[in-house]
């Protein structure tokens, strides 16, 4: 008999689960991409990092994120001997202005959250989906809400508001700030193997096709580049990032345009997919010779770049940069790119250990790491925590 | 006989003029403040600085911009025999795509101009306001348009897009940037008086009920906080800066707002006066008890801290801060709280020089410098040259 608690992060055409002992040792992870499309895959690895065998799957096992649930769950039960899921843990996007910790899900709190779907349209519905599939899959088991929001709740006025008459702060249109999980997770590490940067300055640049930066200052949470919704702050795959809103009155004015329209918009077809008109993802963009992926990525890391400066004002300097999620992690070339002309801030890289994507790549006074993020272990030490497991 | 050029800054509730000799020499300046308010006044300045006599004015003397500039002439010719102006220079705010370069007003231009309207609401119909009060004044003299984006219009293509389809860009969806007039006479009395620092890497920060911020490259403007509309960067004395776009769907879709009423909200109920709830104006809240007053000043502050943070990424590097504008020049609290804790960049303040509101302030590496602005001298230097006088 395996008890184990398991980990759902449900996106728009993607799920990561995450299988750990009730010791919080990882035991098995699955990630299916392109859900919904022929080209759906499914990999599953062990504790060991190496990849688990599969069996033959149709391609309708991956039709919808309930439907590739279920298959994923067959793959750990064939893997496991007599599987017992304590307690699933789910990834959820945005936790507004009442939902911070971690907490058991009910029928009012599915209801609640959904309202939040406007300011998150990519994730919030997905992350509600994953949820629903898992209570059909496990009837009776608790299932815990962990807030991309939460790590964030601490800010500093000036960094949680916008200049907007003061009612609609009181009524929470805030800047909440997403990729908690992961910040969360990297600042356990830092505290954990590097307790004197961790007690610094440190900007964390959470880079995949969603993308926000974090400044941590004593590993609080002081500022994020994202806001109220998952618009703001850095260009993304397909999203826009910050935007002058007189270009949003411009689309309604000039080009007619209703609030549908816009948002399909920003979040769907802009980002390095607008910019570019070629691709959202870095490593097509990377590979082509076309001038506009290369004006796509100058742009990224432009606004990179800018961020770690007005980070570095808001935190009284800069002692540490952490690169992480899927670009972060893996693009040698966006991060020297960001990297590039930053001697005025301590900052250089060193090239060899940047393009092997090691750990340690700085060369200057400020460190500069890479830092695999583990969204998984962190939704799991919720669960455990919040169910005293 | 004097002939004079004279330059008309036309806004949405003040007048000012200035008077120039064909040697662009300042012969007088008029400012009128509050039109069509019952507490409309008009001040006149001679070259030497000091006030001009006026005559007694009844209120409906200000009632509109018209009004207002028939009765400074007036003014201004009871100060100088058979004025004849030669010229009469412009500033507008948006030139838009089309139009960088000062130029001479036809109506078809008027026309264009006024197209650009909803993107500057505050500013652009009464500048044109001004050109057509100006030209039943004056029939039959040339008037010259100068436009506040010309001086931006350089800049690199990072810091001239937004990451939406690039189609977008092309039909002139881009960070034109404002204050350029402003900018232009800053960058020139650099040049003049401060070769090294003018070779270098300078933020401008320009700050009235406008504010905007410049990054100076040798001279060039290679960056903005202002945008597409006068929206964009820092929050203003009504406006809100920039704004997750998320928040502006929220407003369309969960207050049931349109276009017009989102511009009323962000341009003339945000920023200092809404945060604050009590005033779009610095001196009245520097003046305030009120907690949320101070906050309003703290929240300006940090925006514009940052900012100088991400311009200097954009620079790579500063050597040099210039404030200017009513704030700017006079504001020594807002100057003290945008430079504590930014000795990480090199910035301190010598507190005596900043209370005094001195030409030099700073007191360590990065020279921190107040210089008054004079966006008069550079129209005046513009219609000049268009004309070949």
């Amino acid at each position: 008999m395996t008890r184990a608690i398991l980990t759902v992060n449900s996106g728009s055409s993607s799920l990561k689960l995450g299988l750990f002992s009730e010791n919080l040792d990882m035991l098995a992870m699955g990630h299916v991409d392109r859900i919904g499309r022929r080209e759906a895959a499914m990999k599953l690895t062990g504790a060991d990092g190496a990849s688990l065998p599969l069996s033959e799957t149709a391609p309708e096992a991956f039709a919808t994120n309930a439907a590739a649930l279920e298959t994923a769950l067959d793959a750990f039960r064939a893997d496991f001997d007599a599987l017992e899921i304590v307690a699933v843990g789910h990834r959820i996007v945005h936790g507004g202005l009442k939902h911070a910790a971690p907490e058991k899900v009910t029928a009012a709190l599915i209801k609640d959250l959904a309202r939040l779907a406007p300011y998150a349209p990519l994730h919030q519905p997905h992350n509600l989906a994953g949820i629903r599939a898992a209570i059909d899959a496990f009837p009776g088991v608790p299932q815990i809400a962990c807030y991309d929001t939460a790590f964030h709740r601490g800010h500093p006025f000036v960094s949680d508001v916008y200049a907007l008459p003061r009612a609609y702060y009181e009524k929470g249109v805030r800047r909440y700030g997403f990729h908690g999980l992961s910040y969360d997770y990297i600042e356990s590490e830092l505290a954990r193997s590097e307790p004197d940067l961790h007690a610094g300055r440190v900007v964390v640049a959470h880079l995949g096709s969603g993308a926000s930066m974090c400044a941590l200052k004593g590993g609080k949470s002081i500022a994020s580049s994202l806001g109220f919704s998952a618009l703001d702050g850095l260009p993304m795959g397909t999203r826009s990032g910050e935007l002058d809103p007189g270009v949003v009155l411009y689309l309604m004015d000039q080009e007619g345009m209703g609030a549908a329209e816009i948002s399909d918009l920003l979040y769907k077809k802009s980002g390095l997919l607008g910019l570019s008109g070629i691709s959202n993802d870095m490593r097509t963009l990377e590979d082509s010779d076309d001038p506009h992926a290369a004006q796509a990525i100058a742009y990224f890391a432009f606004r990179i770049k800018r961020e770690i400066g007005a980070m570095a004002a808001a935190l009284g300097g800069l002692d540490g940069i952490v690169f992480c999620g899927g670009i972060g992690e893996n693009s040698a070339r966006l991060r020297a790119e960001v990297c590039a002309d930053m001697g005025w801030l301590g900052i250089d890289l060193d090239a060899e250990a940047n393009a092997q994507s090691a750990r340690d790549i700085g060369a200057d006074r400020v460190r500069v790491m890479v830092i695999p993020t583990n969204e998984e272990i962190i939704i799991a030490r919720a669960a455990r925590k919040v169910l005293s497991l």
